[in-house]
């Protein structure tokens, strides 16, 4: 699925590690066949390892990501220190809060939720997180395994402003740190690979809001472009 | 909080490795004051590492069990391959189904809603897989990772039967492998340091289904036989 931010999290570790692979985006509401065949638990993302014997599939961002940083140690994205490496797993885990608020929102309609409540001060913590360690990432020079794990939402976080009338940003007041990490996380290699602006977010995000989620949305989009 | 399924996995992880540690147990409507102090979530379970500079605190079960592994390997609890390493991972994950229904059982009223429903025949994946696997535990000849992060729920399922009128219990018919594995998970080194039997279970339980959750019934209990 293009717009799953789970699917995201797994293209974004493939591609910072360089791993070759072939994606196949599915229609979540129209599954093919041979979806169910590949993933028993037909839940996306499921990656198919081609070179292991009997394909197995793993599921679960989080499972599949830190089996690759383990499978592809060449551009580790765990601190190498245990210790650090279970902090950062715990903040990626409570990074699940802010998740929640997210989606509460994309199907409900009220981004005062999202602005007013807890779940829109966790973002707090990674601003005060970050801040702290006093680099351009959460990994350091580069991105590592929480920069990459945030990012599916901090991307679609910049099209609430093309889906709600009133204005919706992250306030540079509240979060000067993290404004700037967005910036340095949209110049990311592996940011790029699978980058989609905030405007084409909201056009799929106003899809699914509308109970017609678009899923083929981009490819149409390309046909419609080709044939015109 | 000595009830606590999920401080339950840590206790099994930490006797399993033998690494000495000194539990406290907390009351979580009446949470004592230095706790806050010790652990920001405010979750259990929260493990401080004494002997790390700061006496930084982890929580979350998964993370902390994943942590403890990699820092003491003398015990190994994953498969060493990778793949098979990730595939444990996500039958921990699925398990979250089964735990799910057994709270709502919990918290309501309806045991059919465990027999019937799908989650109840989530079970059946476990049945199979361990036959598949025709050993003694998921981890082979002694528990593993996968058997210490379900056993806390499936020590407690034995309380259901104190708990409900109706007798409940494991069908012989349907789970033969997975009746002989809790005879042999029951008789581990590392279960039986923290066993409770179903009575005792179904005790807090029901103090817990009255809304009157009694954290210190066995601390109680122990004061009444010594005074008595």
């Amino acid at each position: 699925m293009r717009f799953c931010p789970y699917a995201h999290r797994v293209h974004l570790v493939l591609d910072a590690k360089k791993i070759p692979y072939h994606a196949i985006y599915i229609n979540l509401c129209d599954k093919p066949e041979w979806f169910s065949l590949v993933s028993s638990s037909t839940k996306v993302p499921a990656v198919e390892l081609v070179n292991e014997p009997g394909n197995p599939v793993l599921i679960e961002s989080l499972i599949i990501c830190d089996y690759l940083d383990e499978k592809y140690p060449e551009v580790p994205l765990y601190p190498k220190d245990l210790l650090k490496k279970a902090q950062e797993k715990i903040f990626i885990e409570r990074f699940g809060q802010f998740i929640n608020a997210f989606y509460y929102l994309v199907l409900h309609d009220n981004p005062e939720q999202l602005v007013d409540t807890d779940h829109y001060d966790g973002l707090v913590v990674y601003e005060e997180e970050l801040k702290r360690r006093g680099t351009k990432f959460f990994g350091g020079d580069s991105p590592g395994m929480l920069d990459y794990m945030m990012w599916p939402w901090c991307e679609r976080f910049d099209s609430l402003k093309y889906t709600f009338e009133q204005k919706f940003e992250l306030s540079p007041k509240r979060f000067p740190t993290l404004i700037k990490w967005r910036d340095f996380m949209i110049q990311d290699r592996a940011v790029k690979c699978f980058y989609l602006d905030g405007q084409t977010h909201a056009k799929y995000i106003n899809s699914r809001r509308s109970g017609q989620a678009d899923y083929n949305m981009l490819y149409n989009e390309a046909k419609r472009v080709k044939l015109g």
